[in-house]
């Protein structure tokens, strides 16, 4: 299947204490399309400047992307500048400039609007709905968006949520969205904002913690379900539904050195979403496994400055990685 | 196998949001027991005052608790006041009287010098030391500390961690005591710190984010082993030794309303240290599991006010628990 990714193309200026880019390939849709190819062919939707170089344009269409929906427009490419501390979880933002991205609507060719997969990157929720609504029949569609949004376009931002599937968010931007510190309550509330049917999932990510998975439809459970014989047997030990939540941990890849944490967010996004459109499973087995892939993907993405990391995985270093995350937390009973 | 563990017995003053109790029984030494209780015969070294309750001693032999180790003398007991805030993360401690246990030298019986699973906990590193001397032949001993004590007796400290196999402390204590923010190189130079055998491992804590176990023996690594056939059939996916690190993760337990958080790492450990001295295994297997058997622990203390929720386990709730936690982090690849 394929994967329509709509997003940022932008020119990143990154100084961390390890070293610094200047104007290197970044954006939400570079991160996330560089890490689904792995798995599939992803197409972006998104604009840049007549900046953009043909060299940039090179390593997404050499990692066999669709840049079909790519526009390339009279200006400058949205750029951004960020700087990080030594701990790596402080991000100073030094300059945010739109330019071309400022006024862009995405309009989709024939070929994308028959897309199946289709994640929709951080980006003005009435500008996701815009998209979405000219998407028919999509089999699966994935959302990210952040705190600026609940605060600027709740409106807005509801109205896409309730159309979507599945919605990838951090540990903060739950709380806020539910206005619930804990966030098993958080993701009840949260779940009930999207489209309800067999897909609909939450993902909360906790940066260097990994993530949980939420979706009514995962079979495992924290009180796994008992049959009536189970119950019968042994009445007294019938568990009640009051913890009856479906989820599923994964944590996060442990790494003696990160050197960039920019794109970590998006590149997990894109191995979720694109080992999701590769297995063309949506299965709660599946859900996971694209967990763990699109885990992989940001514990690589992170250990070289900017898009280089993701530009040059080799044969096997993805699958080898989601076996360490099955060593990391699988133990028997 | 018996534990002897050696802590406080208090009587602690608890405010929460949800409730509070005043002069309940409390004390490392008492989550410790409580919660090993449901796997071994652990024994109490400790002092308590004259006004220790007679319903409070039989609370702890009713759980099969050897107390021939808790002397009472004249005097109050350690006694503990803490109040938390909302959020369960901050916690006030309202007032400290040591009390009794200020000249609190502990020396053990004849048959408690025999033991062979040890937990030292979180008192004095020259006091825990001084118990350690008077045991001659331990089979494995555990041990908690804090950052107190890595201010004001690293040298006391360091002597002691040389002669322990196993260390649990928390993230914050671990960067502390290595110097260094990034937990898997912490968790490096903290090992050898450690006595050094088949048996020497480190589990750091992470709050609700659950713990890391490290050790130079668990069969698991990052970057699993791998045979001279398997590297002669594919020279190219040969495995550096550069992440060469052997961790476990598990997750903490999903809980939707965390009552008190008090004894939570003490009933960690208690569970801990009486898994492995039931099983009488210190393989890898069996140090994941306890690690699994001492989360269970934990995560049912915290569910009510005090010890009363580890006074009251039934058959078979942390054996369904210890398989929550595996529902919520198995996967297949």
């Amino acid at each position: 299947m394929n994967l329509l990714t709509i997003g940022s193309v932008a020119y990143d200026s990154i100084k961390t204490p390890f070293g610094s880019v200047d104007k290197a390939l970044g954006g939400s849709a570079s991160y996330c399309s560089l890490a689904a190819s792995y798995f599939a062919r992803p197409a972006i939707v998104a604009v840049v400047g007549d900046d953009f170089a043909t060299a940039d344009e090179k390593i997404l269409a050499g990692k066999n992307i669709d840049l079909t929906g790519l526009q390339k427009i009279a200006g400058k490419t949205f750029a951004w500048g960020g700087e990080y501390s030594f701990d790596m979880n402080s991000r100073t933002t030094l300059f945010t400039e739109l330019n071309v991205f400022e006024t862009f609507k995405p309009v989709l060719s024939e070929e994308h609007k028959k897309a199946e997969y289709v994640f929709l990157g951080n980006i003005h929720p009435a500008l996701q709905l815009e998209v979405l609504n000219q998407i028919p029949s999509p089999k699966l569609v994935g959302l990210d968006t952040m705190n600026f949004w609940m605060e600027k376009a709740l409106g807005d931002l509801k109205k896409v949520l309730a159309k979507i599937d599945i919605l990838i968010i951090n540990d903060s931007e739950a709380r806020e969205l539910s206005r619930e510190h804990n966030l098993i309550k958080a993701a009840k509330i949260i779940s009930a904002m999207l489209k309800q049917s067999d897909k609909t999932a939450l993902i909360i990510k906790r940066g260097e913690y990994g993530l949980l998975l939420f979706s009514q439809n995962l079979s495992l459970r924290v009180h796994p379900k008992q049959s009536e014989s189970e119950i019968a047997a042994s009445p007294a030990k019938a568990l009640t539904p009051r913890n009856d939540i479906q989820v599923f941990n994964l944590p996060g890849y442990p790494l003696k050195d990160v050197i960039d944490p920019t794109g970590a967010g998006d590149s997990f996004a894109g191995g979720f979403m694109g080992y999701l459109a590769r297995t063309d499973d949506i299965s709660p087995a599946s859900l996971k496994q694209a967990c763990v892939a699109g885990s992989a993907l940001a514990s690589f993405c992170v250990e070289k400055l900017g898009t280089e990391r993701l530009q040059n995985l080799a044969d096997g270093d993805i699958e080898a990685r989601m076996k360490d995350f099955k060593h990391l937390t699988h133990f028997e009973l």
